[in-house]
């Protein structure tokens, strides 16, 4: 099978929604009605035997009536006529099924045989299968989503360059709408479930090479093949950083992954290893992957681990100099040529070491002035901008001086802001100039210590010989 | 001097704001303005001798004009007219002084004389002063607000349990925005710039007596006196959390510290120890200060160290286990009395040992009954409640479920939940029922820890004999 085979999940010109029906909390109803709602082009085909129509379009028995080709079919009924729904998708040539159905191996020795049943089913017919126990696929390019909680209860984010993977439906589904409700957007989002099929790892190669998706992030309670895993994660990450957050770190979280998806959570130790060895980034909590998931999706790739701050706050910049320190970066030692810059064009009542304080009555181009200066020196290898909008100096002209030297200099530049409603437009101007913000400065200093260590891994793995294919 | 000297700070009968004007963008005429626009109801001066009037009010040239007493002058003018200006207050015999303006220490030897002076100035008159160079006090109850931040840029928070005392004027003012837009409310907030009189120490003592104020939380660049802070927060912690986020941490950070306040930061080791010696629970960062604060302000404090995990998804259940254990915390080990309950009325599906998984159609009846059961266990100290709100099982009766049993039983309820604006809604209305809620098990689990440390705090520090008196 070839990597091409998954793009039926993500760009299907046919769906059949299997178990579709009109009744409000039926799963197979927020699935269909997704698809009407959002900006699916292909065809939608309900199928259900107990309805000859539903949402007043007609609905078919078995995908077997469908006068048609179905390329994708979604998977929402129980359990044990799930069997005999696959044979059907596999006698009418349908070329993935995404079951969203649980139980199966999740609950023990019978379901763990129905898995087994369909993925035989699955193999003989060179169909692919997402799950089953699982939410599924949203895609908000294609509109392809068989997310099955209610949109007014789950907010779905716009596109980006972030692809998202999570072995657990609940977690993505928390996290997607979370991302949605802050304006971050996502290329593919893909809950794999059970992975009787595809797995992680299959959807980490076919995201290598998805021109939609920067960065790859990865929630993992267990890994299906550790192995190819490290192979495939080698060369992926010499283009495309990967972002785990790996449940199941202690005994106690490991017992616990037994109990949630009966899969072995395995030594977090070894695991710890692996990461390192094979470039991945290892993710501290759901906030965590998206706070470094948006500085690389949006940041060139540091040549140093250099920093230089720049501030209106002079005790944000203090706790934002101890927290880049924590993390093991260096601060910058400006060049003579930029402490004489700063010398001549900032007020004196400015501090011009690093970090940098513009003071309390800073405007944009007091900002501007710093960020040039520091960004063309050399010894910067990225740059913590704190603003803090409270003051009355700062007027949307801010937001331009940032964006501009963001962009000009090929560093990165991350913004630490902290405020309430105000602040959250400023925030919001900037977050859409793509530069990534981040509430406390903790979590900035967090975002480019990964920037500059995965300058490092691309650094170090340019050099490794390229495998002349990775096994399967 | 007694503590209640520093009464006339928070609940003033009369108010002068000296440098009151009707340009809008001076800080003087901010400060006046939010006295009027505020729920204070004493009576306020404008004072300024450029001005007959300002905003329609009758405005005075000197304190020494005004007919009647004064007990609160707010000093916003130039730094060099200071010292006149509080002449003129001790003349009048007025009892606090909040100096706003910038221009003393911070900025040399020149500003160090002058602060010396308004010192000398304060003392002999027994006056005590707040600042110089700083943001001063907000009180929500009584209306003082002298943050010269106009309301439209920076929110207020309402009225709340925590006491926020901040030495960096600019952070203080960025965290309380951030606060007020969360629905965090404060008891008190004190900017205490240069602290010339007044510091954190004497604020401490103070609000260790306020009845308004439940948990007391600095940030700090340096203490005054490390050898009273130390008696002082000895006898506070024994009834009251104090929070303190120190900057300056490293040696870069440190560094930074004397160029913003001009202040020695001291060896981070002596502050760590002298802050364990003591019972201060130290935060790791601006976001980590009200996390834990909140929960020290509306839970009870803990016997044990033992934690129940209720969920309906299990990825956050493993992560929450993972990051309770590694904050040192157990997890609880249920009764076979417990384990017969929860076999008995939960549905098979669900995972029953701890962490308990009440699986994605979990209703309030399913944490009804988990909740009551685990905090009715002895060997449960404190419960941490994950709930996804995107499961369509979920109604609004979850809040009632969650808060009755929260303050039945005397034990610590935090809630982890992660959404968009659904799930705010719900978390703004467990918030109302004094239930933390928090957006990642990490930050959940941290809080957990806090509580349990500061339930060890208590019970170690109860040993210890009480001294006669505290030392000034």
């Amino acid at each position: 099978m070839s990597l091409s085979d998954l793009d039926v999940f993500f760009n299907p010109k046919s769906v059949a929604v299997i178990g579709a029906s009109q009744i409000p909390t039926k799963i197979g109803s927020v699935i269909y009605v997704n698809f009407m709602e959002s900006n699916f082009r292909g065809k939608v085909y309900p199928i259900n035997p107990r309805f000859k129509c539903v949402f007043g379009i007609q609905c078919w028995p078995s995908v077997l009536n469908v006068p048609d080709e179905i390329d994708l079919a979604v998977i929402a009924t129980p359990a044990e006529t799930v069997p005999r729904v696959m044979e059907e998708c596999a006698e009418k040539g349908v070329r993935g099924a995404i079951i969203i159905s649980g139980g199966f191996s999740e609950i023990g020795e019978e379901g763990r045989r129905r898995e087994q049943k369909i993925l035989e089913i699955a193999r003989k017919a060179g169909m692919r299968v997402i799950g089953p126990n699982c939410v599924g696929v949203y895609d908000p390019v294609s509109g392809v989503d068989t997310v099955f909680m209610p949109r007014f209860r789950m907010s779905r984010p716009g596109p980006g360059r972030i692809a998202f993977i999570s072995q657990s439906g609940a977690f993505g589904v928390a996290v997607l709408d979370w991302a949605a409700s802050r304006g971050f957007g996502v290329s593919k989002f893909i809950s794999i479930g059970n992975k009787v099929d595809v797995n992680e790892i299959d959807l980490i190669e076919y995201l290598a090479q998805d021109p939609m998706t920067q960065v790859i992030a990865l929630y993992m309670e267990a890994t299906s093949d550790g192995r190819r895993l490290i192979e495939v994660a080698r060369e992926v990450v010499r283009k495309k950083p990967i972002v785990v957050l790996k449940a199941g770190a202690t005994a106690e979280g490991s017992r616990a992954v037994m109990s949630h998806t009966g899969s072995l959570a395995g030594s977090d130790q070894i695991y710890d290893a692996a990461f390192r060895q094979c470039g991945i980034v290892r993710a501290s909590d759901p906030q965590d992957l998206f706070d470094v998931a948006r500085a690389l999706a949006t940041q060139p790739i540091p040549k140093g681990n250099r920093v230089a701050v720049v501030s209106n706050g002079g005790g944000f910049a203090v706790l934002a100099t101890d927290a880049l320190v924590r993390y093991g970066l260096q601060m910058a030692r400006f060049s003579p040529e930029t402490m004489e810059v700063l010398e001549r064009k900032l007020p004196p009542i400015t501090a011009k070491a690093n970090p940098i304080d513009l003071v309390g009555d800073a405007d944009a181009e007091r900002y501007r002035i710093a960020l040039e200066a520091v960004l063309r020196d050399e010894n910067v290898d990225g740059v913590l901008v704190i603003i803090l909008f409270q003051t009355p100096s700062l007027q949307p002209d801010i937001v331009e001086a940032v964006a501009a030297s963001a962009v000009t200099y090929g560093k990165p530049v991350l913004v630490c802001s902290t405020g309430g409603e105000f602040t959250r437009a400023y925030v919001h101007m900037l977050e859409r100039a793509n530069i990534p913000v981040y509430p406390s400065p903790k979590r900035a200093a967090r975002a480019m210590a990964v920037l500059m260590r995965y300058g490092e891994i691309r650094r170090k793995f340019a050099e490794l010989p390229t495998p002349l294919q990775v096994s399967r």
